[in-house]
């Protein structure tokens, strides 16, 4: 199953996303890269929303070749996107890509969503195995959402980071306002908003009188600020955070340490 | 299904792991923080190692008490280390607790294991909810390792934890060496290890002839530090690592900015 390997010119580009093969917004980032390279699509064959960066290990694994033609390919993997990601490379490529792009995600990943989010795990694996990597998300939540407005901002994005590399162990979490194009005010590089989810739950009985739970919750941000991609996202511009895959609070060793 | 209000002198804790509600790590912990407080269990009913921060979305939930009495009572949940948080929460505590306890895992969480671990997203959960947290996990994958060498350190950071509470949104990494009591040289504040894992896969056929996959793959550090969590670990220290739910690369903003 091994791919063929690029021409010089046309970088390798692996696609993938959680909301599966068919979600039209991947079939949107699909076409934005395709001039852009060689594009090799490896994403769940079944919606993994909500997944974050669970890996499969008490389970196999399958992944199936559905699409050819050249210079683009397409598999369906049974896993999580970061699944997807490390299959992509061992099993279908033979070797890490150039870089990632995952999404567009049928609604937002910004704020601390990013830790729920199957999407932008599959972007933090390009940033742990040295890839340059970018996911986008569409804040809209419905499979019908309408990418084409972010068409514009998606292609501009893949061309600089296909330009211009990454910083080493950096990725980007791109968030874009769900209203038409004219409206978008620009673009802005921002910090990751602090939130939380206010958990809550949906309670039913099953025909025996057992009860069950549909978890549901809603986002409350703690409204801290214009270099936030939360305020950005809300103020109608494309919201991009440099990630990096560490999570060590630096300012808090040192306090720390007098406990011991 | 409403708990009792704890009284004021004992701090209510919510325990929980990844590796369910059987494994002798979980049962290790709960010896070792029911003297301290009241103690509610929240545990998966079934292994869920490697899920990471994952919610359950597309299903439906269910949580059942398997055990009560004063001060202490066990509940299993059919979903990941961050579904039980938000149970805990919601449908079994009625409030946020005082303190959560995840753990200890069969298994290191060091270095950017974190981002793969269920034991540190329930720990996360807290950290994003203002709930001080601590994951404890050992360096030994095996279900029979033995927890008792690690309960002395165990103890101490649970109860520095409750005594001094932790910085607001920081919450804690322990991973703790598996060698005897007497060769754990002390502990040590660290910072997160840069590593990666080598994906590998094992291919197998199944009965009619179609491949599946088992995922392996090797933990790799990238050698950096005596100041890291991977370096404690392997010299026999037991290593903490401050956490925050914050993944912006804070020093990649201005670069970035100039590509717009």
């Amino acid at each position: 199953m091994q791919s063929n390997q690029p021409s010089m010119e046309k970088p390798l580009i692996l696609v993938t996303n959680d909301d599966s093969l068919k979600a039209p917004g991947i079939r949107a980032l699909i076409d934005i890269l395709r001039p852009l390279g060689k594009v090799v699509v490896v994403a769940p064959d079944r919606p993994q929303s909500g997944t974050a960066h669970a890996v499969t290990i008490a389970h196999m694994l399958r992944i199936d070749l559905v699409y050819r033609e050249t210079d683009y390919e397409e598999y369906a993997c049974n896993g999580t996107p970061a699944d997807c990601v490390k299959m992509a490379y061992k099993i279908v490529m033979g070797r890490r890509p150039d870089f990632i792009f995952s999404g567009i995600n049928h609604g937002t990943n910004s704020s601390i969503n990013i830790f729920y989010s199957g999407t932008m795990a599959a972007v933090l694996e390009g940033a742990l195995t040295g890839v340059p990597a970018v996911g986008f998300s569409l804040n809209n939540y419905s499979l019908n959402a309408d990418f084409n407005p972010s068409r514009k901002y998606v292609r501009e994005i893949a061309e600089k980071t296909i330009a211009n590399g990454l910083p080493k162990g950096i990725c980007l979490n791109v968030n874009i306002p769900d209203v038409p194009t004219s409206m978008i005010k620009g673009i802005r590089v921002c910090r990751q908003a602090e939130g939380t989810w206010q958990e809550d739950f949906d309670e039913r009985e099953d025909p025996n009188g057992r009860k069950y739970y549909w978890m549901k919750g809603v986002y409350v941000n703690n409204g801290n600020g214009e270099d936030t991609d939360q305020w950005a996202l809300e103020n109608n511009y494309v919201a991009i955070v440099p990630v990096q895959p560490d999570l060590t609070a630096v300012q808090a060793i040192e306090p720390l340490q007098h406990w011991f």
